[in-house]
């Protein structure tokens, strides 16, 4: 059995997140562990699982819902989740997961090399809820992906205000992701596997526990280089997710809201123990983000792609729809172009990378949308 | 002429908190600086005032408007003013003032020897007004004295706050003391020379200026340990107090509030760049102020010295009136208690400091309140 079959099939046998499992493997490899398992007493529970566990029918299962599995040295498995080596375990997690379950359309390496975590508690306020939504998008501009938890409230608003921007967002999520958490935002994580990506340590099939919640925050800090709390209670699981991303040493920033508010606890909490950093907007992260985040933060300021367009070419590339494609017969009558000229510009917006054609021939923003160099 | 009459006479003559004059003063002593100003060219307009200058007119003013007049080495001189010395000018002022004209039952060093200063802009929210209004009150209950500059807003709640927790409270002006600044709140700066007291560097009859302002940011800045920016715009006066503060190495804090408020920029400014700390309320600025404060945020929770009265006599006590004086038999009237116990236990009051007769044996609230030892 390989190291990669190894650390599937403990994933799906063992709790995958637990501090004495990502040891180990981290220590002894996971073909050792697995076989060690296999060995074990006939009546222990785990050692029974082991031997009675078969990965042809998990494997099935993840194909048909469009799952795939990353170990370490896979070219889509982020470096960063190896800094999770040297954390202390919280809440007897830690370390880096086994393997990941990925789902969608994007490279999970490339969409959380210029990425942001935003976090908050599930109850946010309408208050916390646009913030969110706000950085996100702003974020999303400059090209940095928003990475959370899928959760309601400050997750799921940072998720749509990433996706209003057009860019691509990472969920990290407590279940397996062919019955992702919470059941009612099942259209949002379609959306989410479009161009971005679901991301789970757990088996198909598995449900989110208390400790599995916990578990995926860690993952969350890990992805990011920065985390950035937007309204938290006492007790939010917010908190936890700063830990981790402090023992990262991530960038950890916290938006501030009314003294009067709950939900501002934790934000204030942290600044004031200058355990993170006070933000009033996505701006303020991107300037914590160091250069790189200076430079494209001004970047929409100093020029967009589009500047280089001519005013014809312009009107015809924002007639296409944000989402779906739409003939080119249709764009002429949205943006007014002769049909003619139409077909020549868009043409050269697709050789300039600003637009493809999707297998009907329609029209459509690129599904990776990347800056094109105009 | 003495020192006292030189500075006198120069606070009357120069623009007083200026830094060309402080610094002369602190060198060369006041007697001197003015020895030489007399001497100086017949048509200089300031030697020629200073000739033309005669004390009595403005001491006479200064007594019809109940003013003092207090110079380094008064009892009532706060120590702290010496800090000043050490400054950089910012804006053309520095130094300690030459003198410091007083209207108030309070003693200033008294007052200010445990007080905090809560500073903010004109045109605050009613976020900011409430949140001033509370801390100071919450801070006149642990026994701090706020002191502000009598300004609308920010400035105006927290003397109320102040005032609402039977507290005294300091008001710094950048006027004569006898045309107070500004002119709709003469009522408030009549209540804030009951037990506190007025203050400024300005002559009977001066009347403010912008850079009066700023030398009266100084003077707040100096006079308490600590200094509280509520809400201040991108311009706001309390920028400008805070430079001063921390120059002094004063405890500085700020309060958060809506990313969306424009009068939250300079405190989120300020906590960003660790010019100040965030606080969310008065327990956070007591923690600031060391053990003393902190003992002082315990004690209203731990015990309060009316714990120690009977409930007939809390009864009594607490029938008097927060302003003003009540008869015996209206006091015995309001709490239930027959006027025979009750002549008894507002004896007893007054002999543990609950309470004081004015000179028509009505009963009151003593008019420097202090914490009595029950």
């Amino acid at each position: 059995m390989s190291e990669r079959e190894a650390r599937l099939a403990l994933s799906c046998v063992i709790e995958p997140a637990t501090w004495r499992v990502t040891e180990a493997v981290a220590r002894l490899g996971a073909e050792r562990v697995w076989a060690d398992l296999l060995r074990g007493p006939l009546q222990a529970p785990l050692s029974r699982r082991a031997r009675e566990f078969r990965s042809e029918p998990v494997l099935e299962q993840a194909a048909a819902a469009g799952m795939r599995f990353i170990v370490p040295g896979d070219p889509e498995w982020p470096g960063r989740l190896a800094e999770l080596e040297g954390c202390e375990p919280v809440n007897d997690l830690s370390g880096s997961p086994l393997g990941l379950w990925l789902r969608g359309g994007g490279d999970l390496t490339e969409l959380t090399d210029r990425s942001v975590a935003i976090v908050g508690s599930r109850a946010c306020t309408p208050y916390g809820e646009t913030i969110a939504g706000e950085i996100a998008a702003e974020l999303g501009k400059a090209g940095f992906v928003t990475v959370s938890g899928g959760a309601f409230g400050i997750d799921a608003a940072a998720h749509r205000g990433c996706l209003a921007s057009r860019s691509a967002t990472v969920s990290v999520l407590a279940s397996g992701l062919d019955r992702p958490y919470p059941v009612a935002h099942r259209a949002l994580f379609d959306r989410v596997a479009e161009d971005g990506v679901l991301v789970t340590e757990f088996a198909p099939g598995e449900h989110p526990t208390r400790s599995r919640f916990l578990g995926r925050n860690r993952l969350i800090a890990a992805l990011a280089p920065a985390t950035i709390v937007v309204e938290a209670g006492a007790r939010s699981g917010a908190r936890n997710t700063v830990t981790w991303a402090n023992c990262l040493n991530r960038v950890v920033a916290a938006v501030p809201g009314s003294v009067h508010s709950a939900q501002s606890y934790t934000p204030h909490r942290l600044i004031r123990a200058a355990e993170a950093v006070l933000v009033t907007g996505a701006e303020e992260v991107l300037e914590l983000l160091g250069p790189l985040g200076r430079r494209a933060a001004r970047a929409p300021v100093e020029s967009r792609p589009t500047d280089a367009l001519d005013p014809e070419q312009l009107r015809v590339f924002e007639a296409v729809p944000a989402r779906g494609g739409m003939s080119a017969g249709e764009l002429s009558l949205r943006s007014g172009v002769p049909l003619g000229s139409c077909l020549g510009i868009l043409d050269a917006l697709a050789e300039q990378g600003f637009l493809e054609q999707d297998e009907r021939w329609n029209w459509r923003l690129p599904r990776r949308r990347r800056a094109p160099t105009a």
